[in-house]
């Protein structure tokens, strides 16, 4: 694809070529961060030509170098390169920030040499672990990760979970090339040019560290192959450089963060005028084939209706033999693995489990960098303690990556633990995520379906999972589409509708029951799959009945009773529906002590549901 | 308040006294975590009787020293610590985890003497430089913070975003005590008793490290009076300690994390039964009152209508105005105050402006931590990037912190830099928490009354501000009481209801005039209040229309279309309601142009309110 490349590339002359297309791509934008672009010019100029092995025709190689631009906002750096390598061409390098073009304000993967979205600071490193493991624990593959980081970025606790990660695991293929420009948003950072603080600090986690000039083509070029050689820790390349470096009246000057450079075609003229040199990448080794792990047969794990299982042990043991099935499972752990059952699958696969300690945004990012590469990650801890990820998961969504979370020990039936271990708030916040699917089973043969299906879901799909015991209701074998759900009661006669989902299914039965009993029938609408909705279903019933309850282990807000809501006023009149959810803050009690607190327990649905039906 | 203590207390008696405390407390619950309270005995023992200045009859007292568990699962201890200072009886102590027991799983402020709840880890230590900075810099107190933390939650980003803050601030009234005892949760944690692992860590941070045997009374002591020497910078105790210490049955065996000792009345005679020891604390300084800012006179900035401001200005103006009629007012910045215009407030109030750098999980917890002491926190970042610290604000919620939260850059309203940097989820995060108020004004004098009503509201205040400008529509002067909204338009010919809040009032007004050119007439709701809302008004116009269309500048779930139709729902029979809302993933455009494309523009209105008034 690359034309020859002139005998002696010169790397100054890629540098300023890199400078120059950065001042222009945002001078016709009108907006963007060159200055944050020009300090790297030459710790890029020199990967590329000397380092990167790459096909640029084939984005998808297995064997390719990854290269994440941690600091995402650098985009027009990025795109410099991308124009460098041939990858896009000078007319599409323009279409910067415009309306449809692929060269979006921060890097997506809408352009196909960016494996995954930057630009909330903090995320590309522990994503690049996370690519430095597949390559050395999954792929079985030599290729390398470079990370280019900014210094303002090193403030984000989650870039000290990635070098303690990284440090421990010995990821030598791992390079964190940073660019240590000085100058935040908004002023200095924090350290400065004290690269030495800097290296103390990642040094002391097990990094090799390596202090230069940035703007030293040979220094840089050292450092690069200095990390190449290194071997049983990852490096840092701590690159002393000038914010705005080329453009000699805002160099190292605050207060020119996040916009064109004034003057830009002084600047460019400066810099020595528009280039066209062309970077040959060295390219990836052709015959790499990723390693597959062996795969068996197994059955999903059944349970007879009438057991008592927690729905958490049926997703721990049906992923383990998933597991066996599939040989691209990997299963991710923050140091709970005992309490959401991960433990059974590290039991059945010990190399494809992954354990990050207490660090639930690495553990994320891990597994946004290992489906990058086409392994089907599952991430679980406490749904309480996902919010810690939070921002981890959104900026997976615009990935667009293919994520299986499972969040266990929802709502207040955990019990006597409190509010701090309670996942009260994880539909809200899941559900609110671009493309997400969100479900809530309510029995173990329910979540071994449903953990299966989650397999080849695109996007994030987040599975809820509970800490005690609930009845077997379904046989084994049955069928649970994600957008469906189950009417488990119904009658021409029924007066109510009762939707639960999870804990509160069984609340509604026991509800049912009782109503029957008194004479009210009532419809018992197990909604296990709560984005997408059953829409149909929830019509059919509005139809049917005068009213609607609602009850849900989750705050009232953008949980269940708000996806009943949203579905029926979407699709036609909406009945009355009466919503229960969690509205106070729990203390201790034990599980049916808490729903009775909370007001989500049958009896709660009894009144409600009389109320309702009285009309 | 206490007994006079017996002329030589025995600390190792008082030791083991803590040990039977956690183990009875937790036997009768049934559950908790003694194991992880026996490691710190020692620990808690010296701290009480020899170093924490404190006045239990008057946990207010604005000299008391800090004590925080951050390992709140270590719950036990704090219990047994109590009883051993007189703060709870003999009686209380064996309700631990009981219904109605203020003993809660994980420590709550229920109990007067803990400030924050703990319990998600990671959260304590930034919340003691929280305390500490306020010490230091705001209340002008010589009070001490002391920290206990485990060693599993080092793993967690946020303790090092907390030693990068308080190394730097050269917090020296701040010891983190680190109870090093090996064993996490499911195993061995990364780094064992490794302490000088941690110490090169923590030491490269720039605070000053002790390594200790934690279970040696003397090395524990001679450490804390090490820590309260040394000046300039925060100490860090490493204390080798062993899980479960005292119970030689399960002493540092994995397996008994977060349940009770087995035969505890076995391990009650072991450690010698149950004692009665008191210790009377050092009480504080009875003097010491804190240090109050002068004030001034100000009025909140005004703006005529018709100007065109963009919110976060009029939000950074109102801000630095009621910074000098309000000295408890203090604004706490992630590096992006140029964007925020927080950056206003410090220039008018330097003493009162907190930088946190990039690290918003730091910036959180240092608010929750100035509360406690009467400051008024206004923490601002982009709305984004509060993902980021959204276990912070559940944990705040769950403390019963007052805090005022803004976020800016709102939507897709933001344009080219595309959806990393789009707060679109943010509405349904907020909105979730448990006694939030969540407020989205839409133009400049609205904004500045809503930040100064924000002020005196209790609990986690969340204020949405814009990017872009927006035309102001309400003259100076007007109230905005929070729970309101406005109704723009009005008659008795209104056939629809358009609900907006922030840019997209103005898409509703833009729609409105051109309904009315077609001869519909459309009620404009400014719902400035999302949470909570105003039904009332939502409830009057859904009696005198036929149809409501909601439009935000958010994800469909849980943001204004859901709190619309949840007031409708619980209010009575609910209209036809059609919400738009962003649907698919934004990229770069111009934000008139990503309005469009997402379908919120008054274009988009107008054809959603035709459809439905033609229902």
């Amino acid at each position: 694809m690359s034309p020859v490349a002139p005998p002696r590339l010169s790397l100054p002359e890629l540098a300023q070529q890199l400078r120059v297309d950065a001042v222009r791509c945002a001078a016709a934008a009108g907006s963007g961060h060159p200055t944050s672009s020009m300090s790297a010019a030459e710790l890029a100029a020199v990967l590329l030509a000397h380092h990167l092995r790459y096909g640029v025709a084939r984005p998808d190689h297995p064997a390719n170098d990854v290269f994440l631009l941690s600091k995402g906002h650098a985009s027009p750096l990025l795109y410099a390169m991308l124009r460098a390598v041939g990858a896009i061409s000078e007319e599409e390098l323009l279409t910067f920030r415009q309306p449809g073009s692929r060269l979006e304000g921060h890097p997506t993967p809408r352009l196909p040499w960016v494996p995954v979205a930057t630009g909330s600071l903090g995320q590309g490193l522990p994503i690049g672990v996370g690519l430095a493991l597949t390559g050395a624990s999954l792929d079985h593959l030599p290729y390398r990760v470079w990370v280019m980081c900014g210094d303002s970025e090193l403030s984000e606790g989650s870039m000290w979970e990635a070098f303690a990660h990284a440090g421990h695991a010995g990821l030598d293929r791992l390079t964190a090339i940073i660019d240590v420009n000085r100058l935040g948003q908004r002023g200095p950072t924090r350290l400065e040019w004290d690269t030495g603080a800097y290296a103390r600090r990642i040094g002391a986690f097990g990094w090799d560290v390596i202090e230069i000039d940035g703007h030293d083509i040979d220094e840089v070029d050292a450092a690069y192959r200095a990390a190449v050689e290194v071997t049983g820790a990852p490096t840092a390349i701590l690159a002393r450089t000038v914010k705005g470096r080329g453009a000699p009246a805002i160099e190292d000057r605050n207060g020119y963060h996040g916009k064109p450079v004034p003057h830009p075609d002084e600047v460019v003229a400066h810099l020595g005028g528009v280039r066209d040199l062309r970077v040959p990448l060295i390219p990836p080794d052709s015959d790499a084939v990723p390693y597959r792990f062996p795969t068996g047969e197994a059955e999903l794990p059944t349970w007879q209706v009438g057991e008592k299982v927690a729905t958490r042990d049926a997703f721990g043991d049906a992923l383990a033999a998933l597991g066996t099935v599939r040989g691209d499972l990997v299963v991710l752990d923050g140091e709970v693995s005992d309490s959401t059952r991960t433990g059974r699958f590290q039991e059945a696969h010990p190399e494809r489990f992954f354990e990050f300690y207490i660090a639930e945004q690495q553990m994320v990012a891990a597994a946004v960098g290992m489906q990058v590469r086409g392994w089907r990650p599952y991430v679980a801890t406490f749904a309480a303690f996902l919010t810690r990820a939070h921002d981890f998961v959104r900026m997976a969504s615009i990935s667009r990556a293919d994520l299986r979370v499972a969040g266990s020990h929802a709502g207040v039936s955990i019990g006597p633990d409190g509010p701090s271990q309670m996942g009260l708030e994880d539909l809200a916040m899941f559900r609110a995520l671009h493309g997400s699917t969100v479900l809530h089973p309510c029995d173990a043969n329910q979540t071994a379906a449903l953990v299966s299906a989650t397999l080849d879901v695109p996007g994030i799909s987040y599975l809820r999972t509970m800490r005690g015991a609930t009845p077997v209701i379904y046989p084994p074998g049955e069928v649970f589409p994600l957008g469906g759900s189950r009417v488990l009661r119904a009658s021409s006669e029924d007066r109510v509708t009762l939707v639960g989902t999870g804990v509160t299914v069984h609340e509604a039965l026991a509800a049912a029951d009782r109503l029957a009993a008194d004479g009210i029938a009532a419809r018992v609408i197990d909604l296990y799959s709560l984005k997408p909705v059953d829409a149909a279903t929830l019509r059919e019933a509005a139809r049917q009945t005068v009213a609607v309850v609602t009850v849900e282990d989750h705050r009232p807000e953008g949980g269940l009773g708000d996806a009943v809501l949203d579905a029926l006023a979407a699709t036609g009149p909406v009945p009355r529906v009466h919503k229960l959810a969690v509205r106070d803050l729990p203390a201790s009690a034990d599980p049916a002590g808490q729903r009775r607190a909370a007001g989500i327990d049958a009896d709660a649905i009894v009144a409600a549901a009389r109320e309702v039906a009285a009309g």
